[in-house]
C-alpha cells in the first residue's frame, strides 16, 4: 500500500508551501518515496473520519501499511529512521540532530506561530500595535540564538539532516517578517534548503494541488 | 562519567516541579539512572558557558560521555531509545508514541505556555481581560481533543510510555487553570502519572534543591 498524506485540499497559504504537509512532502522527496494525497477541507478536517487519523483536526496525517501518524515532526522522524539519508550515522550526531528537530517545533516555531496568529486574528484589536514589539522580540531572540549557533556552517549538524528540513520549514513562515532579514545567515540557510531539488519537487507538488483547486473554483 | 543535568539553582516555580528539568528527572527515575545536577541562575544561564550547552539559554541541558543535549523532549527520547521501559517494542506502537511525544511539546504545550505567559507578563495590560477568553479557548480545544482520544484508557499508547511522561508534565502547568477541571479524564490521567514512584522521586529531588536554596537565602 502506498504512503498516503492527508493535506489541505485548498490550502489557506494559497500555494506558498507554508502548511505543515510541506515538511513531510519534502522528506518523502529527499528519501525518494512515492506517495498519494487525500484532501480535506476546513469542514471535513473537524469531522470524525479525519479526527480518527489526526486527533487535533489538523494536517498532515500519514498512513502506510496500517500505521496512521500525525505531527509533522514525528512523521519526518519516522521516515528518517526507516530510510537512510536524513539522520547522521554517528550516535552522538544523531542525538543532536533529534534535539534540533525538537527545537524546531517546540522552541522556534511557537513564537513564530504566536506572532503570525496575532497578525491573522487580532489585527483589528485595539491592542494589536501595542503587542507587536513584544511578539517580534520573542521571535528576534530565538533567531539571534539560532544564527549564533549555526555560525558559518551550512547545516545544523554535519550534512543536511531532518533537523534542517524541519527548521527551514518553520523559518519559511517568516518570509514576510521584518525580523528575518536582520539575520542574513538564516536567510542564506533557508535559501540553501529551498535550492535542494527535493524541496523544489515538494513545493511544486503542493503548488500544483492549490492551482488545480483554484481553477476548479473559477 | 555520570549523567549531569543543568537545572535552575533557584526555580521560579518555587519547587512545584513545573520547570522542564522535571520531565528529564522523571525519565531518569523511571529508567533507574543516577545523575548529578549543576545549577544555573537567570544570570548565568544567558552566559557563554551555558549557551554552549543550551543554545537558547534555557534549562535543562543534559551531558553524558561527551554528548551534550538540549530540549527536554529530545533528552527523554534519547534516554528512552537507549534504555528499555519507556517506549513500546512494537514498531507501529513505538511510532505512535513518538507522535504523542511531539504532540505534547508542539501541539499541547504552546497554547498552555501562551496562556501562562500572558498571565505572567501581561496581567497589568489594558487588554489582559479581553484576551483571556481567547487564550483559554485555545487551551480548552486541545484539552477536549486530547481527552476524547485518551477515552477510557489509562495511557496514550498501551502501557505508560515517554509520551505520557511528556504529556503529563506539560498538562501539570495547568494545575491552577480553570480549564483543567472541565476534563476529569485528564485530571485522573495526571494523577495516575503523579502517583508513579519515579515521578515522586523526581519531584522530591527538585523540591529538595529548591528548599535547600531557600534556606541558604534566608
Amino acid at each position: 500500500m502506498p504512503i498516503t498524506l492527508t493535506v489541505f485540499e485548498d490550502s489557506p497559504d494559497r500555494g506558498r508551501g507554508l502548511a505543515r504537509d510541506m515538511q513531510v512532502r519534502w522528506a518523502l522527496e529527499e528519501l525518494g518515496l512515492a506517495y498519494a494525497v487525500r484532501g480535506v477541507s476546513f469542514a471535513t478536517m473537524k469531522g470524525a473520519e479525519h479526527l480518527a487519523r489526526q486527533p487535533f483536526g489538523q494536517i498532515p496525517a500519514f498512513e502506510e501499511d496500517g500505521l496512521t501518524l500525525f505531527e509533522s515532526g514525528a512523521i519526518v522522524l519516522h521516515l528518517a529512521e526507516r530510510h537512510p539519508g536524513l539522520l547522521p550515522a554517528d550516535p552522538h550526531a544523531r542525538a543532536r540532530a533529534l534535539a534540533w528537530m525538537f527545537a524546531a517545533v517546540s522552541t522556534i516555531e511557537p513564537p513564530i506561530v504566536e506572532w503570525a496568529m496575532a497578525r491573522m486574528l487580532e489585527r483589528d484589536a485595539d491592542w494589536f500595535a501595542a503587542r507587536q514589539p513584544m511578539l517580534e522580540e520573542r521571535v528576534r531572540t530565538r533567531l539571534a540564538q539560532l544564527a549564533a549557533r549555526l555560525g558559518e556552517r551550512d547545516w545544523l549538524e554535519g550534512g543536511f539532516t531532518a533537523a534542517d528540513l524541519l527548521m527551514i520549514s518553520v523559518l519559511r513562515r517568516l518570509e514576510r517578517a521584518p525580523m528575518l532579514p536582520e539575520q542574513p545567515r538564516l536567510v542564506a540557510y533557508i535559501a540553501r534548503g529551498e535550492a535542494r531539488p527535493a524541496f523544489q519537487r515538494a513545493f511544486a507538488a503542493q503548488r500544483a494541488l492549490f492551482e488545480a483547486r483554484a481553477r476548479a473554483n473559477d
